[in-house]
């Protein structure tokens, strides 16, 4: 069973960002180096380790699962930087640097993701699957939906019912997370069962992820989160914990985990079970950082 | 010959923006007037009208230019949402109508347009043809990519040759209008001599496009131009101008355009002569307006 190696996977993710011509000129340099700023803080690139695992249990190839991998990196971190700017989040750090609209200014920002945002579909262009592009588009289009929710709800100060904040949490973060979960399976051309049983499983991986997001957000340090802590609640930013306790979210969200590997054991209870063990060492980096 | 109707080009653009499902509660049909809003001005649609025309030589469908066309229209007019911001081009006004961020706010115009990036690839993916969206997605890259140079440009009030300023137009505007006459070869899978004359002679077109369109910064009135004229020359916009008069910018222009209809002539004379027609008309408008 192959890993998933950081470094490698790094190595992979930066070849899609330098452009294929060498740049010409100061001017060209310069904006190289921007496109690769917001990389250059790593993380755990957990969406593409997600693809990897599953990946595994559909027989891709390593460099197939990089490849799937590495475009969901590049547009999660360029949704990241526009999130970031002034009159969205307006967060000055992340990933323990500063966010690129600080370090290069809010035009650049907006532009540089502008770039990464086409950057990323071509990543898939060579595995020849328009379905799989479509999937990927469709996801990007939902996951702007979702933030544009966000802003909306923010803006609106609405009493909302939760499962109006799970809807958008689905388009903002769930989304991505499906289509890191379902890729292979569509790349693969499976069949729409199994399909089916990703789709569901991993939409309740993404809603578990962005809770544990929020309760990270209102009890961690800046040294663990890379970012300001408790922005959410000071921007009066609407999130599960306008209606639930951290000890009631924690005990949501893990059974959300539960129920993913359930569903997911009862259907590929061979063929994922590898990859399972891989899930959960997934899981604990999620509750633990 | 089929004309280019604009009226069912309009019509088509705005079946390709609605979604697929439809909107359920307040927000969501909120965010889909938000969408629509930056379309509802219309506009000469002339990328689409050049598609449209190029079409007719390469035997493409109503149905197959309208599609190529609404893709081209939608990626131009996000640009377009996140060219006006403040920290871009601050622009409040556009097709004499406010600016998205104008009307909705910053956040929201950020994502809008980002959401309609999305939407813009995923126009083309019926006509199954990989190599028209990948295509496509450089094409919508390399628009980015000369946004930035501009603004870079712009920061660095740098000595720029003038051989510089056109490669930033090559970037900025003739891309997406090299797209717009070469797709239609492209999704033919044409023969590589006859793509080269397409892009050689949609470069010509595109400088002499954005020149013009600097022309008209400076000597068009509110009316007219539907912004706010002379804002490049005052806010220290580096454009042809800064380096060459309005008499010689023309003449310029007209010099781009004549060559790049010879070079059509000369490889297409059957096929293209009553899309000439036709072009003509375009440059009619392009310099008229």
């Amino acid at each position: 069973m192959a890993e998933f190696c950081l470094q490698e996977f790094e190595n992979f993710l930066h070849s899609q960002i330098q452009t294929r011509q060498p740049p010409r000129g100061v001017t060209a340099s310069y904006w190289e180096e921007i496109l690769s700023y917001p990389f250059e803080s790593g993380g755990k690139r957990f969406r593409a380790q997600l693809a990897f695992s599953v990946g595994e249990a559909f027989d891709l190839s390593v460099e197939e699962r990089y490849r799937i991998g590495a475009a969901i990196e590049v547009l999660h971190t360029a949704s990241l930087i526009h999130d970031d700017l002034p009159e969205i989040d307006n967060d000055d750090f992340r990933r323990g640097r500063l966010s690129t609209h600080k370090k290069y200014g809010e035009g650049l920002a907006v532009v540089c993701a502008d770039e990464l945002f086409f950057i990323a579909p071509r990543i898939l262009i060579s595995l020849n699957s328009l379905s799989l592009i479509d999937a990927f588009l469709q996801t990007a289009e939902d996951l702007a939906r979702g933030e544009a929710f966000d802003i909306l709800y923010e803006k609106g100060k609405a009493q909302l019912q939760i499962q109006e904040i799970i809807e958008m949490y689905e388009w903002k973060t769930a989304r991505l997370i499906q289509f890191s979960m379902t890729a292979p399976a569509i790349y693969k051309m499976s069949d729409k069962s199994q399909l089916d049983v990703l789709q569901q499983a991993s939409k309740k991986i993404g809603i578990a992820f962005q809770v544990y997001d929020d309760i990270k957000d209102e009890t961690g340090h800046f040294n663990e989160l890379g970012k300001t802590p408790r922005k959410d609640s000071q921007a009066g930013k609407i999130t599960v914990l306008t209606s639930m306790s951290i000890q009631q979210a924690r005990q949501f969200a893990d059974g959300l985990w539960k129920e993913a590997i359930e569903i997911l054991n009862r259907t590929f209870s061979e063929r994922i079970s590898a990859s399972s063990r891989f899930l959960n060492r997934i899981w604990e980096q999620i509750q633990s950082s």
